[in-house]
């Protein structure tokens, strides 16, 4: 017969016990920062009905990156590309139980269909942060703010490590409208135009903006409008409270977009500062409409959301590019190598490992009766830190000796 | 525009955070107990490559249950319905690097297209628990029985409340060759319909029976075969060592079949004693051929395996019906509400969950300017234990309480 190959599927990671290490040191203190500012953790299937992710996730997401399949049943299904549309289908089905303001998080897997390149993978994992509100929006897009810089400070970054870029649209909307005079669908291309900026040169940019309008490029700071002033005013006010508690990296910035359809509110990006890897680390934003998008008990409460999502992938290289990562130990504290094969051996020698254990040391046992050299490699090339070895003697005089390696 | 629905896909779970903390429970106490016995944690996408199912999963599997599609690039994809084969891929993968015996677990989703009922779900979480060893397979056969009680135990269930029972597959094979004289194919038939023997009726039993074999169907200690009765001593050799270790609730079944076509040494099935839920909970047994299915580098080195896997559902069924889940208790140990609109009120509000943070505690804040009252039933309401309030007399004389409720 032939053989199977080993390579996993394409995009996608395999975790040994020393990947897994490194990933739980991300999700523990994403889990620790998070939980101290009192969010609660919830969790979905990754598999969804198709139609949540149509109206308001982002249009390349859904036509280019999507895993959908017609299931056993004719049902239209998709591995969810994020998390969003999930948390705003499960407060909707249940928004006359929860209390509010809500904070939830959760560390799903998500999927899309993209070439694998460094910092993407077509399956990753992702915190997400969330609170919904129905009032007082402004404290908690600070709170938010302050949650994204207190992860990165407990992660033991600095503040000259990165910065974080915000802008807003509703800003941006009242540009479009009192400026640009788009209409709905003018200014939708025109954001998404903004979006790519970055990827593309700046004559296809020249390019595709004389297609939609005619007006100059200004910078927002320059354009003389009620509406605009006064949006602005707000994202400096927000920008001056978190430099009041000591957030000295954040700035406005005009050409933060963010690909998602559903944003209304805020919008940010944290960057990388490294000069070698200058990229928007991740971001998130505010939405007000997303929740009413399904259905629900009908009454005035208005549930508008903030939240932000950071991949494993970026985490990951961050962290190893500023040498933040900690050494390899193994969650076994203990090899307990059987140097005999005579049953009164093992029993004692399990006899021992029931005393550590109930001592809660985490100990393994090599029943293969190995040589006291060969035990000693096995533990030290494993990452653990503690060996007992068990043999006749130790057997016959119950005695037992646990040596650090 | 038509509202979105609610529901989530059908057959999975959405998981609100009083859900997460009954399953966090479970995988807490999975986790501890594995990692006492020293198994270290391994994970891997959901997503395979669909040709490693094909071979040795069970045919009802492979045919009626598995999500399987086709990505945009043409591969053959499925979402996992068991984790065993994954394993097998990894342990293949890396065989020169590894050292045995070598103990993994992950407690991986798993999706079946089966129709929803109590214990099963399309998406359903899995403690996967395997030591991969060279030699000395009783060794390994016992830790996995040792600590299949262990786990039951530190749930605080009792030896009544559960029987193990075991049988093997060389023993079945001895049977199948010596007494019935099957081919590969017969017994491979026999198999199936003794692993189905429960689900069908007497006469339906015996119908099939009667297609396959003209001889008359035998209790396995009646067999007068020296084979027979040497695979039968190895498991009351098992059965006795067990014993010895105070594992009383543990006996031979030769019904014990297991769905799995790759198994081949002992296995075995945990039984829910409840008489209103008299069915095996989860079970598992060794194979010893698996990890040859994949291409590896070419040595003398035949590694086996042993292992189980624990259900989500049916383990949260077995401890609800004994009582044996705790009361829901928040992450959040404070709510802060701040009862003022003031800025130097939130300023302080904000200056004290600093403080309570700095000291290990998860704080909530609740910038509504909600009434004292209603703030203390937000706090009752989500199982949060302690409520600090502050408003403008807490502000002016720099004070806080923290109240128990």
């Amino acid at each position: 017969m032939k053989k199977l190959k080993t390579e996993n599927y394409k995009g996608v990671r395999d975790f040994y016990p020393r990947d897994v290490f490194f990933q739980e040191c991300i999700f523990e203190t994403w889990k620790k920062t998070v939980k101290s500012f009192g969010f609660e953790e919830y969790n979905a299937s990754l598999l969804e009905n198709s139609e949540i992710y149509k109206a308001k996730t982002s249009e390349e997401i859904i036509n280019n990156q999507t895993y959908s399949f017609i299931d056993r049943g004719d049902r239209e299904v998709t591995l969810r590309p994020e998390m969003t549309p999930t948390l705003a289908r499960m407060i909707a089905a249940k928004k006359r139980e929860l209390s509010f303001p809500l904070r939830l998080y959760s560390i799903p897997n998500c999927f899309r269909y993209e070439r694998p390149q460094r910092g993407r993978m077509r399956e990753f994992w992702q915190l997400n942060v969330d609170i919904l509100n129905v009032k007082n929006d402004k404290f908690y897009d600070i709170e938010i703010i302050k949650l994204i810089n207190k992860i990165l400070l407990n992660f033991k970054a600095t503040s000259s490590d990165f910065t974080i870029k915000i802008n807003s649209r509703t800003l941006l909307n009242s540009v479009y409208e009192n400026y640009y005079e788009f209409n709905e669908n003018e200014a939708l291309t025109f954001q998404r135009l903004l979006d790519k900026k970055d990827k593309i040169t700046q004559v296809e940019f020249s390019k595709e903006y004389e297609k939609i309008t005619d007006k100059e490029y200004k910078d927002i700071s320059d354009i003389d409008d009620k509406k605009v002033k006064k949006e602005l005013s707000y994202i400096n006010e927000i920008i001056e409270v978190c430099k009041n508690t000591g957030i000295t990296n954040i700035e406005f910035d005009q050409n933060i977009v963010r690909g998602f359809d559903y944003y209304t509110g805020i919008v940010f990006e944290v960057f990388d500062n490294d000069p070698e890897n200058n990229r928007a680390l991740f971001g998130g934003g505010r939405y007000s409409n997303l929740i009413d998008l399904f259905e629900s008990v009908k009454d005035d409460v208005n549930i508008s959301g903030i939240g932000f999502g950071i991949g494993d992938v970026p985490m990951m290289n961050f962290l190893e590019s500023r040498n933040l990562l900690p050494e390899f130990v193994n969650t076994t504290d203990i090899l307990l190598g059987v140097i005999s094969d005579n049953q009164k051996v093992i029993d004692y020698a399990d006899m021992v490992a029931t005393e550590l254990r109930d001592q809660g040391k985490n100990v393994s046992i090599n029943y293969d009766n190995k040589k006291v050299g060969d035990i000693m490699k096995i533990t030290e090339k494993n990452g653990i830190k503690n060996v007992v070895i068990i043999g006749e003697k130790e057997c016959e005089e119950k005695v037992y000796e646990i040596k650090e390696i």
